[in-house]
């Protein structure tokens, strides 16, 4: 992978930093941040402005321009990755490490006294907003919105918005109407007295309206806003595919409704003139919802005293607590994720020694064994298939550049999901198709003992995910090992594969606590610079757990894995586990074998349910 | 213990909060803290505001009195003790549990519109005021500074403001001379490009100049402020104790000094018209340094462009991370204090079967056993000396009307520690003086087995405490057990047996992270309502770890227990260990008899070695 020269680009960006076309007064910063105007993590191609500037492509990471200076923010999945997409115009800056500043510190450093730091007010989140723009004034500088994106001036090439037609989903999929979600929203409205609701977050939008579309690669959203009043409802969207008939029929948009059900549709880009009227017109008292995290923009459409900001919208709260029907989706969704992966293994295990298979080769195999499952729609993210060195790279993706082909001699990583009309899967495995060294096995083993101590875990209903944390690291620690990233996140049904406002991370506090019916991933990991990468995830759900005495019934919770994909036992060192541990693994490999046998049996694929019994023949515990 | 009956004080008190002798305004609300003008969260007499009303008084709580109602916030530790303290009059909020309302929230709900809310400006910390004003102003109300605090003005015998000698501490003790410290807070002061640092914890002006006082019972402080500029140093402080030749000769007040060092000593009650003339005098970019939780009072005479706020001072981190002086004579504290035990425990076993130990007697002991020690100067918090079910009260303290009288049926908990001049201990040791019963064992047992994950936890350089906080909750958790506090605290050298900035609790997020030197205590815990209570608690060093791979380079902490106590064997249900467990408890009573013994045989204190000797077998790890 060799670095975007990025020179000719930055002398263009810092020329219209000046240019008074684009900026009422100049700005010595520019700040690019890595999401769209939904704050979204994964974006479309049009969106993708700080990887068109700086060359580096991660899912995270913030640009920020001077006159003199180019530095990039993001996190430890993404180190290695950034410093080997850009060149030497910048600077990375490694987040989460002591010594780095932050963009805030770092631009009162740098940039002369007075300045003027732009943003794009529709990408930049209003807490991230009053944040910045605080320590900044009181540095002497000022945090300004440059109305037209900068990078969008300069990008001669840049891809249209997309378009796509919508997915509509059914109660059989949903568990929960449409209406019936509105119904629910306008009662959190009313026990918080707020006269109005702003979904601005993609995701958000989709789960409401039980649709589903395809504008953004990898999450089944369409690019959409909405503003739900207490008798109104309108949906903010382009194109004609609010003309086809079966997104009509879904929501009722020709039929005689109540009025508190009519859908009135709006384009897209009425947005904010239509927000500002809505902030023009409130009574006093009346109050308006929004997300914190919405864009500054649509914050600032709404005066200061009529807004009503919360970090989580009570959408992504409902959203996150999957019904009977979401969590059934889900079950049957990693079944046949499953199945794919047995496919995918025993292929690997039969071509890897012929020398033929490359990262790219494997990672597209997997897709093609996704693909043959029922109601595959499409990856819900970009395949993570990384072998030897290019593991230690935490969120790689294969290009032709870095592809590597697999081999008896090295560790292969693979990450990956897909978006089955019935849920999302999200699965690492870690594979060694020869002999694994001592070391390599004895990592592996910390890594899995972490995995089961949060698999297993037990805790009290009110616990936020941030305190099982540890529970993933504390072989590692034992040894003196560690890995620079969360343990889990929240998982969509058939929605994105990383959702609030559940997690299991030492970086977050300000999590929600976890409660029957929430979905997450458990995947913790272990990277060796330049050798090998090794994490082990499954998807797992919240439920109650049976206790001796229950938390004196303030109930208990423990998850359930929806992942049945087998653990090598080849990279184990039984040595190493407990009793306790061994019997988790041989019951996990137990229930794989009835499930997913029990499918790869009815779908005829005898070779790969023969790999499947072969590789969860249970551990002898060591005594 | 009888509730104190406070409605005719609540009827006074509702007068003061209408009276224009008083208030500009009537206010509908008024706002009792806990703390002092410190912030304190132990406090003199004169201070006791929030007990005087209410009659509730835990070391934390906040009472807010309205036209209609009255209600007390307070943690998990001290419900009963509320509940037991207070009289119909007052409702009693539990923090921590889902529904409880925050104070803001509450007001909001009661408060008829347009509502005057009312606190003393010196006691309410800066960052609390924002927080509590936002909310109240987006709801309509204010939040109002009443100069003269209302609840002085009805307490007729309140007690005077003590103001006792002072203790001048050499190096010896403190490992650096205040001046140094100086020196190093204007390093501090120039990295952040302040002029002027304003120090209000009490507890950080005794540390900065290496004084001690008595004006708060336990905490070996006494009131005062001080100012630091960068060529000035001013102390606020009231009395003739700065007559005191040893005081005059420590602070080299009647020295020829370099300017810089000379210390300006001023009334105590001119730190705001002082603190005002700074904010007066301040030229452009000339900042001011204080913590966020200094008192609105002293924040707001700084004028906002020219505060710098942040959570931890840096006089409170550097007082944290203990020199080697401080750990030297933190651990010979900690060996005295456990003689001190290890007799009290030998006696209460020959006179608990009596029937003649009552808790105040045992608490009354423990303090004969612990002021027969060198360096003595008095107990570091009140005696938790608990009984049955007078355990389960978090933090209890015997008066006559609760002292329960010790027997060979019930749990005994003594939470309990002293101030020494070379260091301040805690420790909490749970015995029972007959035969347990399993149950009580087995809770034991779990809280044991916490306490050992805390204590023999490894992990990385930069490792925040509450991330370690479930390790101790991990075995109660399994079987459905919990306790509603936190796992730890810093612990002062000599100093305040509970500060900042770190510290092993799930409810914190902001801890700085730990570092070789610091001290926090260890105390997992299992209370059972009306039954008992049992806690483990060792005061524990941070310490370098040994790891086999050691973080690449980034280094390994751990702890090493400076408390030295056994613990009850009796109480252990082995075949609930692991071996490492097992191994642990061995060890760790091993060192108590190589270091205890020694000091025990030393003092001639046989019949106590004795005891130790026998307390102290090795466990027969069950195979």
């Amino acid at each position: 992978m060799s670095p975007k020269i990025t020179t000719e680009l930055l002398k263009h960006l810092r020329q219209v930093m000046k240019n008074p076309r684009y900026v009422q007064e100049p700005v010595q910063a520019y700040i690019v941040p890595s999401g769209d105007a939904h704050q979204s993590e994964y974006i479309a191609p049009c969106d993708c402005r700080r990887a068109f500037i700086s060359g580096f492509d991660g899912s995270a990471g913030t640009a920020i321009v001077t006159e003199q200076h180019a530095a990039m923010w993001t996190d430890g999945r993404y180190f290695l990755q950034a410093a080997h997409q850009m060149d030497s115009n910048w600077t990375l800056m490694k987040m989460g490490l002591k010594d780095t500043p932050t963009q805030e510190d770092w631009l009162v450093s740098v940039l002369p006294e007075g300045s003027k730091v732009g943003v794009d007010p529709f990408i930049i989140p209003a807490d991230q907003w009053k944040r910045m723009s605080k320590v900044l004034r009181s540095a002497g500088h000022d945090l300004v919105p440059v109305k037209e994106n900068l990078i969008d001036t300069i990008w001669t090439d840049c891809p249209q918005r997309p378009c796509k037609p919508l997915i509509t989903l059914d109660l059989s999929y949903t568990g929960v109407s449409w209406r019936d979600k509105i119904v629910a929203l306008r009662s959190k409205m009313a026990e918080r007295k707020v006269m109005w609701f702003v979904v601005t977050a993609l995701d958000e939008v989709a789960w409401l309206f039980n649709l589903r579309g395809s504008d953004v690669e990898y999450n089944p959203v369409f690019f959409a806003y909405a503003v739900i009043g207490m008798n109104t409802i309108r949906l903010f969207i382009d194109g004609d595919r609010m003309m086809d008939p079966a997104v009509r029929e879904h929501l009722q948009l020709d039929s005689t409704l109540e009025p508190e059900f009519k859908i009135q549709v709006m384009p897209y880009g009425s947005i904010l003139s239509e927000l500002q009227a809505v902030g023009a017109g409130l009574s006093p008292k009346e109050k308006v919802w929004l997300s914190d995290k919405a864009s500054y923009a649509l914050t600032e459409a709404i005066p200061k005293a009529y807004r009503y900001l919360t970090p989580y919208t009570p959408i992504c709260i409902a959203k996150a607590v999957k019904n009977a029907a979401e969590t059934e989706g889900m079950r049957r969704a990693h079944i046949k994720d499953a199945v794919a992966l047995c496919e995918l293994f025993n292929w690997l295990e039969k071509e890897v020694p012929k020398g033929t298979v490359t990262e790219i080769v494997a990672a597209d195999k997997a897709e093609e064994f996704r693909s043959q499952q029922k109601d595959f729609v499409e990856l819900s993210f970009a395949t993570i298939s990384s072998t030897g060195p290019n593991g230690a790279i935490i969120h790689y993706k294969p290009v032709p550049e870095t592809n590597r082909t697999l081999s008896v001699n090295e560790i292969y990583l693979l990450d990956s999901g897909a978006q089955y009309k019935d849920g999302t899967t999200d699965v690492t495995r870690t594979m060694h198709f020869g002999t694994p060294s001592a070391y390599e096995k004895e990592c592996f083993t910390y890594v899995l003992k972490g995995h089961i101590a949060v698999s297993a875990a037990i805790f009290p209903n009110g616990t936020k995910g941030h305190l099982l944390d540890s529970f993933a690291r504390s072989a590692l620690w034992d040894c003196g090992l560690d890995y620079l990233h969360g343990t889990g996140h929240g998982v969509g049904s058939f929605l994105n594969v990383h959702e609030g406002p559940c997690g299991i991370s030492y970086k977050t506090f300000a999590d929600e606590p976890l409660e029957a019916g929430m979905i997450v991933s458990d995947e913790p990991g272990y990277y060796e610079d330049g050798s090998f990468g090794i994490r082990i995830e499954n998807v797992v759900l919240v439920i109650p757990a049976e206790t001796k005495y229950n938390f004196k019934n303030r109930g208990s919770l423990t998850f359930e894995p929806l992942t049945l994909v087998p653990i090598q036992t080849k990279m184990i060192d039984v040595n190493l586990l407990t009793e306790k541990e061994c019997n988790w693994v041989n019951e996990y490999h137990q229930k794989c074998r009835e499930v997913v046998g029990a499918e790869l049996e009815r779908q005829g694929r005898h070779e790969a349910l023969r790999w499947l019994l072969r590789e969860t023949e249970p551990l002898a515990p060591v005594q």
